[in-house]
């Protein structure tokens, strides 16, 4: 078994005994950077919190399972922290017990892929962007604001928390499509299935489309743009009350 | 094949034409009050608007197929008007193209059925109801308010597209979480799958608990209530697409 | 110097050791039901929560000032607890520093007056009333719901808080029109100056008036309401920093 | 009397043939650009939308009277249409009828003032920025997001609009504060008196001040802005009624 530990780079100490600890455990660990070649390992320990773990997963199609070791603040996708990791990761790699996250991605133009969201941001800061959004074909949406968000459920409980849109079950596969400040009286979050694809066409300005905060494209007015489920989900070590610990976060939050 | 027409009063006159036309296609067809007795027909239709099926769903655990003859105004689940059901109802009884949605029930105390929504309401105007809710055992919210929905996703754009809960694609299997007037700064929608259970528990005062808006069941304070996707979802003859639909319906409500 | 102690039942005792206390500086206190009388004291203590304070107030037209004990749970409106009242209630009657706080009074038909906020509710628990709003003659919504409020800014912090109303500064003077559970995708809170004449008329159900929670009044439909500034504020020994009340107010809200 | 005739670049046209009309009523009128000089007039027409008069009054401290013609969109600043511009523009110069609303301004660090909101925005898009804002001294919010916007109540019908802000009467003085995509379940639009001093701190990364979407400042981190009522309100012909103009406004904007 090989294992790849990644890392924020202030908690590079942390990395090296969590790689002590594993080779203790006759597991082949070595601390890496974040890069495409991880796919190769048979686990990834990410040191760092949510951010080092989104970062990671910038560079990943196929997902070995993560474990995290949260570092940082809110840690709603780590595991253990530098106290606690040794049990916890013990007791993982007994189990090997994993649990899949739906991706969103773009599918057309630049590949762009997102285990929270992938945002659309006017490029002028303050200067309205118009843009259309259709399921399935259908329009639901025509509106001037900062722009929108493709969030999966995950993501619920990140930038889409602040936009105005629910809390979803991350047991469920859907994506929630929700604008950000939309100069609109009558607007709504839409939560649809995941098996629907979403289509976004940016009309008089250009956007930034930014996938997990990490990731930017830019896009020129009168472009198109297609959001499907990715066949690529994030893979993690199971932790047992999903339920549990977003309360748990959203406590942590105020 | 068996039909039945029910009918709101004011509409009698349609439903009465909608009889003479199922028996022209040789259907066996009679108007009817609602009742339970519904059940034995091979399917049902509704004369009158969204209100009226929901009244007939009232009275219904198996459910044969629904179509609505719309007199009423939004007319979200209905599926022609009395100026052009000929063509839509015998095109529908040739097909017999059936799509169901999801139900939601209290499944402790007293039996309560709905495909929009249960509300939990204080019983008292203008005075606080304070209750915990819980999913699968974990309290997610504890709040004093109005009240609480417990919604499905058909019933996403009812009551609770007035509470502040998103839109949710009638495809999905999920419960809406979402208070009324809840007197908290920080409190979201919750979306969870249809698998989970929610339990809601009032604690200072006489609640009411309201399937759908017509059937109301009074609920003491202390009591605990348990609600779950209902094994016996709702039947209608399928509307091709869905997603227009709620478009069409929410232009009209402006 | 004559002042009247009103109480909530459960605090009959901390009233008694009130008036001890004000007899032992010469202020001729007695222990009084609430009642259109207390206008005729040259102040009131009131002994309870802010709801005891609403209720005395549903008696006033003048107000004398009015000192508040907190026995109860929020205490946005009172000065001291039943530990430091002595001090603090002595200081305040040296003082005599007085700050007013405008009330919202309905001016036409049955007379009802509000420190925090007119509710106008469906009668009928989740059937929906239609009602339309002007200002100043000007229509500024036409909407169905559960209902809506006409707050005060000191009633931003109560029903209107929970119904997606601002908080409003205190030391202003205007009204804040704000529905309860809107069936309609585009509606606003709106704050308009207290010169201005906010009217509602109520459509196709009766609806439930009702002051500060504790005064019902039932409308019948086709009513037309009319609701202006009161010329009777109602008066408080001055509390130093509203701003740092109403912000302890919310920390404890949670 | 002196004139100044401002224009959007694609309405040259009009703005020449307003001119030509001042002229006919012995006004003498320049086509102007946009600058400090315009004070020196007597009073200014604006051809184009509501932006180009945010524009123009980026250039002004003591405000002439401004009279907007209307080549844009919204126009809720505007008095007239290239069509009856004529009219109405006659009638206004003879009653020399003015009103004046409040401007919000920065007063410490670099000058900023707007009619309709000073924006605080993160310089890096999707990274969460954090801030305080005090009320007279009192901190009523630390929070991480998007940004903050101080607006005036002009301004709750512009960027406030899309953020969640109520629509506040322009015959009021306040300030309306209130986040852009808040990373926090609890919070809530704060409406204060316009005799408050609103203080922002940021803390963890630059951001953009943007004034009325058009002038751009750079804020490092650790920065402390302050915020009061600007002495140079901006100053138009008078609109009769301002109810009126929101309400149509709103009613195009869906
Ligand atoms: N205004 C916002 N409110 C809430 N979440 C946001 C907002 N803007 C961006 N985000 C979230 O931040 C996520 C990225 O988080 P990440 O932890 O990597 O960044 P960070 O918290 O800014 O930085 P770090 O954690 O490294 O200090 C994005 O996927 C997005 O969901
Ligand atoms: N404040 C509200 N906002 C939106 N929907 C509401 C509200 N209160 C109740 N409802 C919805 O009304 C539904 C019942 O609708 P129904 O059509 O039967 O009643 P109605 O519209 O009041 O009457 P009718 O259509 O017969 O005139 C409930 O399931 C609930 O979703
Ligand atoms: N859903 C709600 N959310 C927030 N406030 C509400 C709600 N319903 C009513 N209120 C507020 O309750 C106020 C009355 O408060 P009061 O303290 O008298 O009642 P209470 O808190 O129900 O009872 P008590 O304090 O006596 O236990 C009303 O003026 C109204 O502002
Ligand atoms: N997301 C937003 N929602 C609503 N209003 C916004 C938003 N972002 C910026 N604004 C508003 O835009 C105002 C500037 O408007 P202005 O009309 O000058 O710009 P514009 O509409 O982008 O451009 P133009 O009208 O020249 O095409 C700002 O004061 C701000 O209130
Ligand atoms: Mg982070
Ligand atoms: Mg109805
Ligand atoms: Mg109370
Ligand atoms: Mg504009």
């Amino acid at each position: 078994m090989k294992a790849a530990v990644v890392y924020k780079p202030d908690s590079l100490d942390v990395a090296e005994s969590v790689k002590e600890f594993l080779l203790s455990l006759n597991v082949e660990a070595e601390v890496c950077e974040q890069s495409k070649e991880l796919e190769n390992y048979n686990f990834i320990v990410s040191v760092g919190g949510d951010g080092t773990i989104l970062r990671t997963l910038q560079m990943l199609d196929e997902c070995p399972p993560i474990f995290g070791v949260n570092t940082g603040k809110v840690g709603l996708l780590t595991h253990a922290s530098p106290e606690d990791f040794k049990e916890k990761l013990g007791k993982a790699i007994e189990d090997m017990n994993i649990e899949e996250f739906m991706r969103i991605e773009c599918t057309n133009g630049e590949r762009l892929i997102a285990l929270n969201e992938i945002a659309l941001l006017t490029a002028v800061p303050a200067r309205l962007v118009e843009f259309t959004v259709c399921v399935d074909g259908i329009e639901i949406e025509k509106m001037r604001g900062d722009g929108l968000l493709i969030s999966t459920p995950i993501g619920s409980t990140a930038y889409a928390l602040s936009t105005g849109g629910p809390i979803i079950d991350p047991r469920m596969y859907c994506v929630l499509v929700v604008p950000v400040a939309p100069f609109k009286l009558g607007w709504k979050p839409w939560v649809v299935d995941a098996s629907r694809t979403v289509e976004v066409t940016i009309h008089n300005r250009p956007c930034l489309a930014i996938a997990d905060g990490h990731r930017i494209v830019e896009i020129p007015p009168g472009s198109k743009l297609v959001f499907e489920k990715s066949g690529f989900p994030a893979r993690f070590f199971k932790i047992p009350n999903r339920i549990k610990r977003i309360t748990e976060m959203l406590r942590k939050m105020d």
